[in-house]
């Protein structure tokens, strides 16, 4: 599951609360070739690559998507992804709408699901109170958003962060479904009709 | 949504527990041109109607499946099945494979659900279980059955019947992602884009 929205949106809250009642996933930690800040742990925050072997792994096909910021490379390393799916295990990647579109392509699999704020004044406050920065910051954060939100037309799923519980449920919901579809329970129908009676 | 499976995976029980446990969907009433046996209600267990009155609705498009047994039309009237989709309600159409099928051209919005027992023994031994009929008749109804099953790769979820309170949440999880995905919130998108900030 690709876990996409602009900032504000509470997709941060989401997830904390999804695994505060028992959601069961793994959350990808991304790959980077920035410094870290301090505090950050490698592995935990991310796992700290350098530019050399960023791209090295880039062109040996293990990095599933990767997008570059401010001169660094951030991408998610498809190695422990994988591990985790293989074991039936579901994993939750929150990444960037580019990044979500690139794992559409190449993991035709993935469920992209998109976390709107209920509404855009409401983005709005929420950035405001933050209170962290200047009214021209803001502005500039929400026409981003604007811009990002687009994105959700290409989503498959759009979760309403109005209420985080209602959101959690959605995310919960959204798991379960996609375990049931019948493109993931061939195996299941297979074995029930060729059973020999 | 429509609700299919074969005779012997429970699909009674689970709608029953999905109404017992708080699952909010109308019930769609089916119409036959058979008569009423005793005890049966009109609009309660089927609505009965006369043939011509019954081909009257079918050549004026007011049924959206029907299939003939015995002699016997039978078929699901649109008006009740619209009149609540229109209010944002879930319906639930408990119909057979074909029914479904044809539910699945004319209303591309449906969602099929295939329900399975556990395993082929399974369903032989719930159907040996009932006690109701002789083994002429039971290896009559597996072999539909298996047949009927067939029809589980072409529908969009499946649902194994093991135990039933897992069936039930699995049913609530698709009306709940369904609901959220990004096709049936365009207008929601909408709404937050362009909202002038």
């Amino acid at each position: 599951m690709v876990l996409s929205g602009p900032s504000g949106c509470g997709k941060g809250t989401v997830l904390k609360e999804f695994f505060a009642r028992g959601g069961d996933a793994f959350l990808s930690v991304s790959a980077t070739t920035r410094a870290p800040r301090p505090g950050e742990e490698n592995g935990v925050h991310y796992y700290f690559l350098g530019r050399e072997e960023f791209e090295e792994k880039l062109s040996g096909g293990e990095i599933l998507e990767h997008a570059c910021y401010c001169g660094n490379y951030y991408g998610t390393p498809r190695g422990p992804v994988y591990e985790r799916l293989e074991r039936g295990e579901n994993v939750i990647l929150e990444i960037e709408v580019q990044g979500g579109l690139q794992i559409r392509e190449k993991c035709p699999e993935a469920v992209l699901v998109f976390v709107l704020p209920p509404s855009f004044a409401e983005l709005r406050r929420r950035l405001i109170g933050r209170q962290t920065e200047d009214m021209e910051t803001v502005s500039r954060r929400l026409e981003a958003a604007r811009t990002e939100m687009q994105a959700a037309y290409d989503y498959d799923y759009v979760v309403v962060n109005d209420r985080v519980e209602d959101a959690v449920e959605e995310l919960k919901a959204i798991f379960a479904a996609e375990r049931i579809k019948t493109e993931n329970r061939k195996n299941i129908i297979d074995e029930v009709l060729h059973y020999d009676a």
